[in-house]
């Protein structure tokens, strides 16, 4: 059984919310996962996590639920956790557990990642079609944690900006160009056994069926963006902008040719555009199941729009896949002019639970 | 004709942005907003402003459309202009033009602004229920702008926090109560004349059909919020949470008895509640018309969700309507132990456009 949060055709909004673990108790981290599963159990229903106004219990107690979602349907909700490397340093007693897969990202070419928008000890991906649910989603779970979290960082994000299903049409992110339409596809259920999930092979144990995550906060300088030529752009991404077919097709879901060549001898889809750096077929084979949003985070104080890609893209494995990828993209990417990568986390997401189970259970047994 | 923005049933989502005119030309802020009219009549009727993708112009040039709301419908968007106090300086030969009640808000017990998020020459209101499209909207402006206003400060919204029609049931803000019962109503018609649109006796002539816009972005302290009783939190409202309905009575729309008393002689609905310091009866009658929206913009560094209400308001004289309920408020709402002011701007909002105008016509003829 895998997590809702990473099968489910994407949600329109996101709130994201990676937290420090504040405790050193491992009875209380359980605690708390513990009662954060039966709380997403009852969210993800569309239920309140207890009583929110009515009067049915000591007026002197604080309301358990927020109430702020009241009236509102869960509208898809899902919630996903993620487990941070910092959850297997010594505090808790899981170093042996810790996957060889969850690996420190290295430092990338032109990172320029801020420490408090990065890491987390524990990652959770609430996605839904309504801003209100998801916030709402977390903030109660953060509240329930108080004492033994404390949230590092958080970010919303709107208009998805992949389509992980075949039945939904690709969206464009902040640079007006569809993204996402040779993502991996829910679909494609063999693929997914090869790109997505943790077999067993691979182990750890706890992780069968999970999946790693990978949290990078890409500002995009759209400004600049706007300023360049439609052709420029087109040879940044290697698509066209409205049809979103590869440069020199004309359907978006043609197969990518990159052999063709212009008359003057250059190849149709450049050798440093984004489609071909980060193509299975000049990474080993490497895919990503992306679920990324668009974010406006208000303005810079210079007079620009703080924009960008929240990307989240889930793997089998980040050594054979982000990190080699990204590798070659943080290098060559025509795009690189244009973006900026500011935040990172990388989280182990174990499978689903099983009822009377607890997220992460196995991870403790 | 008065602004679609302000007449239109409240959508589910805002991108606010206020300007700084960075040209001393008033020819150039004619022609800006000139430019900004004819994109806001495509832009709310689901065009694109030019050509963003295909090639049927050189590639030289950038595409004149950003493209990330291709496909999308425009999701009742409506766009809303706002003249700042700033705009009646010396610059442009409008100091004389300057109403009257368009006044400098004055410091409020408390506020805490910050001036990077306060003030703007200019501003726009984009509403939708995608915000997508209200991005686009702000981002295109901007970019139509360049080299003659900056981006001052801009901020998203989600959750509409007021209902403007009878046909809306009343939303929750991020204390989860409901907020907006007694928001002036657009089928108000009467009490619309009376309290949101500028009068001929009013004047200046300019602004006759229109309305004052006040913003302010308030910070919510929900982590203390919650960790508040519910007989605390409904005595700080004035309202029960689960119904919404005023303390001591059964319905939301109930009318409030501000001389019920419990049998401890104390009055059911506090006199510091937030209801009675806010509402007409206690303000000479002075009422405002709510389009605020939540917000939740990350995490503040110190663990606490950067969350609160981006309030907007509409009304016929500042002086006599925001400003002294804020006074009053701001002395005396049990409230403020939860709360803090920490953005504000003041705006004179023009009559909608008729067709062949621009917006602020009038003013500069």
């Amino acid at each position: 059984m895998h997590q809702a949060g990473i099968v489910t055709p994407v949600q329109d909004r996101l709130h994201f919310a990676a937290f420090d673990v504040t405790t050193t108790s491992r009875d209380d981290l359980i605690s708390l996962l513990k009662e954060w599963t039966a709380a997403a159990a009852l969210l993800t229903a569309g239920k309140d996590i207890g009583q929110y106004g009515a009067v049915n219990g000591p007026d002197e107690a604080p309301p358990k639920d927020t109430g702020e979602a009241v009236g509102l349907p869960p509208a898809r909700l899902t919630l996903t956790i993620g487990f941070g490397p910092g959850l297997f340093d010594k505090r808790f007693g899981l170093a042996a557990k810790r996957p060889k897969a969850l690996v420190d990202l290295p430092h990338f070419i032109a990172d320029n990642l801020d420490p408090q928008r990065s890491g987390g000890d524990l990652a959770v991906q609430a996605c839904s079609d309504d801003p209100q649910v998801a916030v709402h989603a977390i903030r109660n779970l953060a509240r329930i944690g108080f004492g033994r979290v404390a949230v590092r960082y958080s970010q919303l994000g709107f208009g998805r900006t992949s389509s992980t299903s075949r039945a939904q049409s690709t969206p464009r992110n902040l640079f007006g160009f569809k993204d996402g339409t040779n993502n991996l596809k829910l679909e494609e259920a063999d693929k997914l056994e090869q790109q997505l999930w943790v077999q067993s092979e691979d182990g750890p144990d706890w992780m069968v069926g999970g999946s790693y995550l990978v949290s990078r906060r890409i500002r995009m300088h759209i400004e600049t963006w706007d300023r360049t030529s439609l052709g420029e752009q087109e040879a940044v991404i290697g698509r066209g902008k409205g049809t979103g077919a590869p440069l020199g097709k004309a359907d978006e879901f043609d197969a990518i040719d990159f052999a063709a060549k212009n008359a003057d001898g250059e190849p149709k889809v450049p050798t440093d555009s984004h489609v071909r750096l980060a193509h299975p077929q000049f990474n080993n084979g490497a895919e990503l199941l992306r679920r990324g949003y668009n974010f406006v985070d208000g303005s810079d104080g210079l007079g620009r729009l703080d924009a960008g890609l929240f990307f989240l893209a889930y793997q089998r494995d980040p050594r054979k896949q982000f990190i080699p990828i990204q590798k070659q993209l943080s290098r060559d990417d025509k795009m690189n002019e244009y973006i900026e990568h500011v935040g990172s986390a990388v989280f182990a997401c174990p499978p689903g639970v099983t009822p009377g189970s607890y997220w992460g259970e196995k991870l403790f047994s």
